[in-house]
Order: structure tokens, then C-alpha cells, then sequence
């Protein structure tokens, strides 16, 4: 890489966490930005669609957190080793994408304010339907690859879902893993790697 | 590719219309696969996570619609030479789905059904605000990038952009590239590649 990359995001883990996961395992000096929630207005501005999280690398300063997941993780080898690996792992990554947007949609207010009671259905409808719908599923794809997401090793789905659990359980207050055993031990798996331990044990502490 | 691949959708372009677009410009056979939306609740129970599109190849069905749109395009050379122009082509797929989304929350009801005027402020929004965002940064993106989103030459978001941009004109009724003159070419010029064209021409008339 010719440049030291900027990753620009808010103080929170949200939807940078598995993108500074991978830049720690890759073992990529980077800037980790932080924008304060007064400076956002402002920094919006200066933003190619208006959103966080960015990467400056290259002089490019490029939006999309699952691109830039994905691009750090064909920079350490978690892509797959060919192009149909590499598409299961994208479904895989696509998926959980999904999954994450059901909590912005339920917890993150969308740019025009839905009234609060239908925002506390879809809190619950995420609660009883998508949470067990998504995660029964993954726990059976997890248990069927041996203990990965796809082809029984290491991929950036497995380390997106790690980074993203934690997000996932303090928006529900509660174990979001707590039924699902197999997908626990993914998370604890994915946590333990040496160099992402060391990124948690060090990160910033914030709420989400 | 060891066996045909069949791709499942509804009856209509949606969201695999970018995928249909780049299986013709790889020409490459396919069962195009359309259910009958009485059929959709017992099909959704054999779907990986209940939705469409799927693709089945390999023997695998493999969800999400970016992630399929991506494999088919890796097969024609449509992402990019290197790591760094392919993050730069799936950074703009992914702004495209974004907004792609944002017309499946005002027109395609989410699942537990809004109240009806949170949907029509949602089509206002749509409308007044979200596409005229969007839009004048591709517009801005496509000039710079001498007519095509990335680096000056066909990928796989030129694509996803001109097959949807019916879809997205048929919704809100109106030509959404009529002052944006930049993307109107480049939405002709993708419709007019032999292949894609000789599609458009041939593919089952649908309203969506
Ligand atoms: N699809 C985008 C969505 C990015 C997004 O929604 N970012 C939020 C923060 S988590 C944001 O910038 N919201 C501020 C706004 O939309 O004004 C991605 O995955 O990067
Ligand atoms: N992120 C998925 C979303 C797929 C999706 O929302 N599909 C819709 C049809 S366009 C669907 O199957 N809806 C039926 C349902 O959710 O029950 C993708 O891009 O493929």
C-alpha cells in the first residue's frame, strides 16, 4: 500500500468493527478517525454519499463498509481461494449485511423519523422473527462447515460476524448467542486470534 | 462451469435484472426461473434465508443478489484488474444498492407493513431528496470517469446501474434520468452492447 489508509467513522464500534477487526489481523497500520457527533453535520459534507464509514487510501476516499471489509480482507488472503469460494463468502458477507440493517432500520432512526410505535414494532419484529430466522440459519451453515461460514475455514463472513456480534447484543440487551452454541464459539474463536484480541483489549471503549 | 446455472426470481426484473444483463454480456446459458407469486410462500420455505434471487450452481443455491451480480461478473473480467480497482467497482455496486433499497422500503412493503402515510412520506422522500442525491453524484462520478463509474471503462456498476434504471423510472413513473444526461448515455450505451440488447429485446415483458 503506498499510503497509511484513514479510516473515518464515528465513536463506535457499528459498522467499522469488522473493517478494523481485518485491518488488525492484516496487520495494516492505519488511522482509525473518530468524528464527533457535533462535527457530523459539517463532515457530511465532505463525504462522497453523505455516510460513514470512509477509507482514504491511495488519494481515493471510498464509502461502503462492506467494500472496504472485503478489500482489506483480499489484502490477508480471507477471500477465498477462487471466484466460486469467493462468491459463497460474498453471500455469506452480503447476508449478515442484511441481518446489520434490520438493527439500523430498528435502532438507528432513518433520515426521515418513522413515529415511535412503529419503530417499537420493528424493534420487537427484530427481536421475535429476524433474530431467530437469521441466526438459527447461520448456526446450522456454521456447524455444517466446520465450524466456519463457508468451506470449513477462515473468511471475512466469520470475522464480520464476530466484530458485528457484540453491536448486535448491546442494541437487544442480551446474549444474542445465547441459544445459538456453535456460532458462540465462532465469535470466541474469531475473538481470540492473537492480533484481534489485541486490537479488543485495546480499542476504545464506547457503548455500540 | 460444470453444470447450466439456474437463476430464481419473481417475474420480473427487480432486483435480478442485473444479474440477467450479465449473464447474456457473458453469454453464458442459464434457466431463467420466474415464480408465480402464489407459489412464493411454499418456494420461500426451500430458500437458503426465504428470499430472491437465488442462483443454483455446483450443486449449491446461493443467495443475494450483489454477491451473484459479482460472481457473474468476475467470469466476463467486469471487476476490476487489481484489488484496489475492484474495491473501487463494489464500493459504487453497493452505493447503487443502497439506493436500490431505499425503493424496496417505499414500494415493496417491508414485511410487517407500515402504516400507510409513513409509506407515502417515504415515497415523497424518495423522490425529493434520495434520488436527486444519488443521482447528481453518479452523474458527477460517470463525467469524471470519462463515461463509465470507475477508471474509464465498462465494470460491473455501469451494468447494475442500466439494468435497474427502468425499474427505478418505472416506480416512480417518471424518466429518473431526465436531467442527468451523462448517466442517460451511459444506461444507452450499456442497453445497446449486442448481447444485452439482443436480451432487452427478447425478455418477457413485465411491468416491474
Ligand atoms: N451501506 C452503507 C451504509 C452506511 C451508513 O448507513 N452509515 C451511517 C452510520 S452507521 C451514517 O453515516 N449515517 C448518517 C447519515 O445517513 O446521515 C455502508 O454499509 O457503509
Ligand atoms: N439483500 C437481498 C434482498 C433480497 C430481497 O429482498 N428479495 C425480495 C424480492 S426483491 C424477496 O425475496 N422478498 C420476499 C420476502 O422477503 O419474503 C438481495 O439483494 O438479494
Amino acid at each position: 500500500m503506498a499510503s497509511k489508509p484513514k479510516l473515518t467513522y464515528l465513536n463506535m464500534r457499528g459498522f467499522a468493527e469488522p473493517i478494523r477487526y481485518l485491518l488488525a489481523y492484516a496487520n495494516i497500520e492505519y488511522e482509525d478517525r473518530r468524528i464527533n457527533p457535533v462535527d457530523f453535520p459539517q463532515e457530511k459534507l465532505s463525504l462522497p454519499y453523505g455516510q460513514v464509514p470512509v477509507l482514504e487510501i491511495n488519494g481515493k476516499m471510498i464509502n461502503q463498509s462492506n467494500a472496504i471489509t472485503r478489500f482489506v480482507a483480499s489484502l490477508c488472503g480471507l477471500t477465498g481461494s477462487d471466484d466460486f469460494e469467493a462468491f459463497q463468502i460474498h453471500a455469506m458477507a452480503d447476508t449478515i449485511m442484511d441481518l446489520r440493517n434490520f438493527f439500523g432500520d430498528s435502532f438507528w432512526r432513518p433520515i426521515e423519523q418513522d413515529e415511535e410505535h412503529v419503530q417499537a414494532r420493528k424493534e420487537e419484529h427484530l427481536r421475535n422473527d429476524i433474530i431467530p430466522f437469521y441466526l438459527s440459519r447461520f448456526e446450522k451453515t456454521v456447524k455444517e462447515n466446520n465450524g466456519y461460514f463457508v468451506n470449513g475455514k477462515l473468511s471475512y463472513a466469520d470475522v464480520m460476524f464476530a466484530a458485528l456480534e457484540l453491536h448486535f447484543s448491546n442494541c437487544l440487551e442480551e446474549d444474542i448467542t445465547s441459544s445459538y452454541p456453535v456460532l458462540k464459539e465462532l465469535v470466541e474463536k474469531v475473538n481470540t486470534i492473537p492480533r484481534i484480541k489485541e486490537w479488543i483489549d485495546n480499542r476504545p471503549i464506547t457503548e455500540f
